[in-house]
């Protein structure tokens, strides 16, 4: 059983959709995949205003009062999808009844296993960070995502978390990936460096770096160098790290060209239901789970719908279930400590 | 008219595919896409072993001697795909019949209008650098690509000549970049600077130092910092600039996906051809266009096939008949002198 504390707010498409998702989790709906093992049971924490939500929930039919896998913990607001990095930090300072670091506290104080939002992503993962603390030998948490290939799947990471990531923390990237890779059924996954061009010492002074520091700590693992087309197209590697930056770049440069694929495949075949139903089985909006803090955090697209903040359910208590933050910590504690500016201490 | 150089070397499936993308292009075939205006004519200057030319082109029904829009270059060899970049320049300096030299020693001595080669893309990058210089004014060279979205193209630059670009150099992306837009039909071309969310500041000190110098130097035409997913799946801007290593991960990574997406789409439908269809209309695999070198340059992808090779020549010839070169020329003309590291002398 996991018990999961839920954002109702900060999507793009506002709280009923979030409620969807509740309702559709709590009538057993799955979202339609099989990734890794899923739970059993899932109980919901709805984080949010708490008229809303009960109100939200009683139009699809569940009284939040008396339903027995739901509560509810009250948030005022959400952090605006639209605010600046340097306004997030200032709210997430000043006010403590913002949905972000309400469900942190749900997960923090055990009365949750995990928490999703798909709002602000870096209120999430600044909410997540100051409450849960960092894993001990983790440097900046990494935004881990699972990508298809005809090969089964692909993790990337980082995607966004850590724009400012070291050759250490990409290292550490590498450990709490393969970590996740075992969740999700990959027993003896292949490390890659993203950059451009398999040759080794290619690439900026990060990726030389980075590229050293693999083949010191993951001899067997690292496969070296790989491209941007072996993300989705083929089997290098089975965990990918790059910097947050590149990483948020080429996840979202794919999510662009998938969407133009539907758009021109809809015209190539005379029908769009079927690309459609290609993207939806894509992993891409489902959610990217945040490794390295010390607990079990999915964030997902703002722009999701109701089946795949399903999805992004399913896969945070995936996490609980897994045990990921065990693994984590266990992966990263043969690692030498990091400063603050994530170097070698 | 135009004139173009054609590399025989180097491709990933050797020579023939070359030979039948020159058969095709002389018997007036066109790739099946409309991109810019297309000259009436094109001659051909097969740069490669001179009887392995005309022996592939007797194959095709073409007598290289007679058939008046033929010419051969003799090159011996060409730079091997696996080559590092340190071997690569060391070839460059010490041969002088590599297909890649010649290639560019016909450009520039007047005999050609523009080379196209699906070789070593550092090995042409470097020969035309080395070759032909820079235009004046214009720091590293940039290599652009066309990328096809709901709203037209959308012109990517750099996509890895200039994995070490500095914000200078990114300036000038952009100058050469609405100068290629223009000749493929945009008319008031709106820059936008890839990163990692909209806001401006965000990302690190390259795109901190960028956005600021593109806001002084294109008050008008700067839109601000675009995303991933703007580079197919929206019209934010026409013209995009980027860091090479960034930029080749970003096409990469929407090659793959794209890929990717063919094999599923075959499935879905039962189908696999009009998936095909659909990357093949894609210009993603129809050449990069080398801006800033003082002559017509296109770097071909390595797996290319004959229609792609087409695509490439045709894109080659309309550089020449667009004038890119004096485009490219008079855009930066106004910007600062750059010092030998791409910075403010």
């Amino acid at each position: 059983m996991a018990r999961v504390a839920v954002d109702l707010l900060g999507g793009d498409e506002g709280a009923p959709v979030v409620a969807d998702a509740i309702a559709a989790v709590l009538a057993g709906e799955t979202d339609g995949r099989t990734a890794g093992s899923t739970p059993q049971s899932i109980q919901i924490c709805v984080v949010g205003p708490r008229d809303l939500a009960r109100d939200l929930l009683a139009e699809r039919g569940i009284d939040a009062d008396a339903h027995g896998d739901i509560t509810i913990a009250h948030a005022q607001e959400s952090v605006p999808m639209s605010s600046s990095s340097h306004d997030t930090l200032d709210m997430l300072r000043e006010r403590q009844d913002l949905s972000s670091l309400v469900g942190v506290e749900e997960l923090r104080s055990g009365r949750a296993d995990a928490f999703v939002s798909i709002g602000h992503t870096g209120a999430t993962v600044g909410a997540s960070a100051f409450g849960l603390g960092r894993v001990r030998g983790m440097g900046r948490p990494g935004l881990a995502v699972e990508l298809p290939t005809a090969h089964g799947p692909v993790i990337l990471l980082d995607c966004g978390a850590a724009p400012h990531a070291t050759a250490e923390d990409l290292v550490r990237f590498a450990a709490v990936g393969a970590s996740y890779a075992r969740i999700v059924g990959i027993d003896s996954p292949r490390i890659g460096l993203l950059s451009i061009g398999g040759e080794r010492g290619k690439g900026d002074h990060l990726r030389k770096q980075t590229d050293i520091r693999l083949a010191e700590e993951f001899p067997a693992e690292y496969v070296g160098a790989v491209e941007g087309h072996h993300l989705m197209a083929e089997g290098r590697a089975d965990v990918i790290v790059v910097d947050g930056f590149t990483g948020n770049v080429a996840l979202k440069s794919m999510e662009g060209a998938l969407r133009w694929s539907v758009g021109a495949m809809g015209i190539a075949y005379g029908s769009i239901g079927p690309a459609r139903e290609v993207l939806r089985s894509t992993h891409l909006l489902s959610g990217a789970s945040l490794l390295g803090v010390d607990g079990n955090i999915v964030v997902g697209h703002g722009a999701s719908r109701a089946d795949e903040i399903n999805g992004c359910i399913r896969r945070a208590a995936m996490l609980h279930e897994g045990s990921i933050v065990e693994s984590v910590r266990a992966s990263v504690s043969g690692l030498p400590e990091l400063n603050a500016r994530g170097e070698l201490a």
